[in-house]
């Protein structure tokens, strides 16, 4: 269907290009936008155009920030020689809340997903690799998404450090918190057995 | 969970005001677009700042138009004595594609819906009673949505048109073409029966 007006149709090809965003559902959200008035689009567009020219990455650890370093990558009282590294800036934000890591981060930028045409030139591995190196990093934390993009990029950062004089490790898959054991998936059950744990250290939490 | 970008929040809620879209959705949409590049995103923007300046109401239909005057209405083969009212552009588009109707639009720009702050001042309800009285218009075809809130506007705008010597129709509700009979639900099985139609009437499709 074509739309009769040229600006319309602009803006759904522009807002049809966010992902799980189609054509139908880009046309609701442009109308919805219009009987709001022009204000709130104006507001949308000028939010957008800071965000593409304020937003910077940190140098060290590659999360979006409004300075040069972000806020955790300057704080001092953080443990020098532990790294985790994550997708991306949710996973900081989501770690932070539970307050189990004490390093820094380092932010891949994405997870490899041929599918997606994201490649590991397009992630931060590379500064990973030199950061370990630079900053004397003791212990990498892997906390990657337990899917098979997640798994593949975990890999492939394994075979980069490999020669590395650090401990690489992972967070743990298994039984969520909360959950049935009846109700658990194989997989995650058959890894949950594999990667069991001493009782006691289940204890001092 | 605070953001550590300034220009990230931002944009992050402005995004959130779209429906359909919460606070997790606009900062999944928002690092999409960063990883995508400044490029994408000032695109979006400029479309959205040009919607928001160019676009405009057309004055007798009320579609968005490039003109003062939509296509539609703009046709001279159209049939003037029929005006077919839609809640958006979206319908238009979708009657259009059929060919049924060979009259011109009135576009309401939306449907009485107090739970989302929608009244009958909110929509061209006057301005479709004026434009019956000066364009003799003879019958007015609604064709709104199944909702409540549809049949809620139809209802006001029977009460509105209702001294005016104009056929009053609207679309008929009925079985989807293609429905099995069985999985109908009973309200529109039991509409179907009532507005029953002339076997022969159907033959000359």
């Amino acid at each position: 269907m074509e739309l009769p007006s040229k600006s319309l149709e602009r803006a759904v090809q522009a807002l049809s290009r966010l992902p799980g965003i189609g054509r139908r559902s880009a046309l609701r959200l442009a109308l919805h936008m219009l009987r709001q008035g022009s204000d709130r689009i104006l507001d949308l567009s000028e939010a957008l155009e800071e965000l593409a020219t304020n937003s910077q990455f940190c140098q060290k650890c590659h999360a979006i920030s409004d300075q040069a370093l972000c806020g955790i990558c300057q704080d001092e009282r953080r443990d020098l020689r532990s790294l985790c590294v994550v997708e991306d800036i949710r996973d900081v934000l989501a770690l932070e809340n539970t307050h189990a890591h004490r390093g820094r981060y380092h932010v891949l930028g994405g997870l490899i997903s041929p599918m997606d045409g994201m490649g590991p030139s397009d992630l931060t591995v590379e500064d990973l690799v030199q950061r370990v190196t630079d900053e004397g990093i003791e212990e990498v934390i892997l906390a990657l998404s337990a899917t098979m993009e997640g798994d593949t990029t975990a890999f492939y950062i394994y075979r980069k450090l490999g020669d590395l004089p650090i401990r690489l490790t992972a967070i743990a898959r298994g039984l969520p918190v909360g959950d049935a054991l009846e109700f658990a998936d194989e997989v995650t059950l058959s890894r949950s057995f594999q990667q069991r744990v001493p009782f006691e250290s289940t204890l001092n939490r």
